[in-house]
C-alpha cells in the first residue's frame, strides 16, 4: 500500500487534501504542527481530521516558531487584521505571515516521509486567495521538490518523495466543492485565526472561507459570532 | 551591519565557518539545535564558539526529531558505526545520518533569518569528508537558495537571504587549517558521535577529525579516550 505523509492544519484545504490522498488510495500518515499558533483549537480539528481518513498515525509535532516572532499568529503584540473587505484581502503579505512557515512544516515532513519510507506528501497550500503568502506558490512547491531530490537518501538511490500540492490552482470554493463530493468533515474543521469558542467571522480566514461557501452555493456548517453582510445577503 | 544568522553544531565545521562570518563583518545570530541527539556535549559546545564570536543572540531550539527515529544519532535502538577503517568512511550513507536534517535546520534558520531580516545564512556543510550525507553537496546547497527564494517575503520583494557554505568543498585539513589562521577555539569544540566525558576516538566523526588534523600537520587540543594507531605513528 502507498504511503503518504499528509500536513494537517485542521482547516479546510488540508481537510480536502487529506480526503484526496485517501481516495486515491494512500495509507495516511498524518502530522499537525503545534508551532506556538494563537488558534489551538486547530489541533484538535486536525485530530478529528485525521481519524476520519483512518489515519495509520497522526504525529502531533512541536515546534516553537513563536520564539522567533515576526507574525500576529505567534507573537503575542501583533494582532491579525479584521474586518477588511474582500478586494484588500490577498493584495500584499498579511499581517499573519508566519515566516518560513511551510519550508519549516514540509521538511519535518520531510524527514518523516523519509524515516517511514513514504512515497507521497501531500499539503493543502494553494495559490488562489493565498492571502498572498509566497509559499503557498506553485513554483515553490516545485523548488521544493528539486531540493528535497538532493536532500534525501531515497533522492541519492535515484527515487523520489513526491510532493503533492493538489489544491494549489484552485480556487475555495472549488476546494469546497471537492471537499463536499468526497465526504470531507468540514463541520470539524477551524480557519479563525482567533481562536475564541465560535469562529469570529471578521479575520481574514472567516472571511475567505465564508466567501468560498458563498461561491460554492454551499452552506459553511460551523459557527460563527457574527457574519459579514455580503453573506447574509 | 550585515547580519548573519549562523548555524553552529558545536564541530569543527560550524566553529570555522562562524569565525569566517565574523571576519567578513557580519554580526552573528547564532542557532543551534537540540534534537534529540544523544550526544548532547555539542549544546555546551556551541554555546563557547558563540561566545567565541560575541554573537549578538544565540538561540536554543528544541526540535525532537527523535520522535520519527531512524538515525543512530538519535534512535536508542540505533549505535554510530565505530573502529571502521578511513577508506570504507564516505563510502555510503552511514547510520549516523539523521534524515532530512539540514533542511529542517536551514529551514528554521530561514525562519529566523527572515524575522530579523537577516542578509545570509552561514552553515557549515561540507562535501568532502561528508561521510556520505546527501544534504552536505553543493547541488543541494543551491537547489535550498532556490527554493528559499521563491519561499519568503523578502524573496517576493526581490532580494535574497544568501545562503552561504564557505566550506562545501575544502577537505577537513584545509577547515583545520583556515580555522588556525582565524584563531578559532577548536579546544571549545565537540565532533564525537557518543557523547562520553572525552572523545571516543573510534566513531566516523573522532576519525575523520583525527584524519584532517594529521593531514593539516597541527595537533588536535581536545582528549581522546583512545586513538588510531595511524594517528600516533
Amino acid at each position: 500500500m502507498k504511503k503518504a505523509v499528509c500536513l494537517i492544519s485542521g482547516g479546510l484545504d488540508s481537510c480536502t487534501t487529506v480526503h484526496i490522498a485517501k481516495k486515491e488510495g494512500y495509507e495516511i500518515y498524518a502530522i499537525s504542527f503545534d508551532y506556538g499558533q494563537r488558534h489551538k483549537k486547530e489541533i484538535e480539528s486536525a485530530k478529528n481530521i485525521a481519524f476520519s481518513v483512518k489515519a495509520k498515525s497522526h504525529v502531533i509535532f512541536n515546534i516553537d516558531l513563536s520564539k522567533f516572532g515576526g507574525s500576529s499568529l505567534t507573537d503575542e503584540n501583533l494582532k491579525p487584521d479584521k474586518d477588511r473587505s474582500l478586494d484588500q484581502i490577498g493584495k500584499n503579505i498579511p499581517s499573519t505571515y508566519v515566516p518560513a512557515r511551510n519550508t519549516v512544516f514540509l521538511s519535518i515532513a520531510l524527514a518523516y516521509a523519509e524515516t517511514i519510507n513514504a512515497d507521497s506528501i501531500f499539503v493543502g497550500a494553494t495559490a488562489t486567495d493565498y492571502s498572498g503568502y509566497p509559499d503557498c506558490r506553485d513554483e515553490y512547491i516545485k523548488a521544493f521538490q528539486k531540493m528535497a531530490n538532493l536532500a534525501t537518501k531515497k533522492g541519492v538511490e535515484g527515487k523520489t518523495i513526491e510532493i503533492r500540492a493538489p489544491l494549489i490552482n484552485m480556487t475555495k470554493a472549488d476546494i469546497i466543492k471537492k471537499g463536499l463530493d468526497l465526504g470531507a468533515p468540514f463541520e470539524k474543521t477551524w480557519s479563525c485565526y482567533v481562536g475564541d469558542e465560535k469562529a469570529c467571522g471578521r479575520c481574514d480566514s472567516c472571511l475567505l472561507r465564508l466567501k468560498g461557501f458563498k461561491e460554492a452555493g454551499a452552506k459553511d456548517p460551523i459557527d460563527y459570532n457574527q457574519l459579514p453582510n455580503w453573506y447574509k445577503n
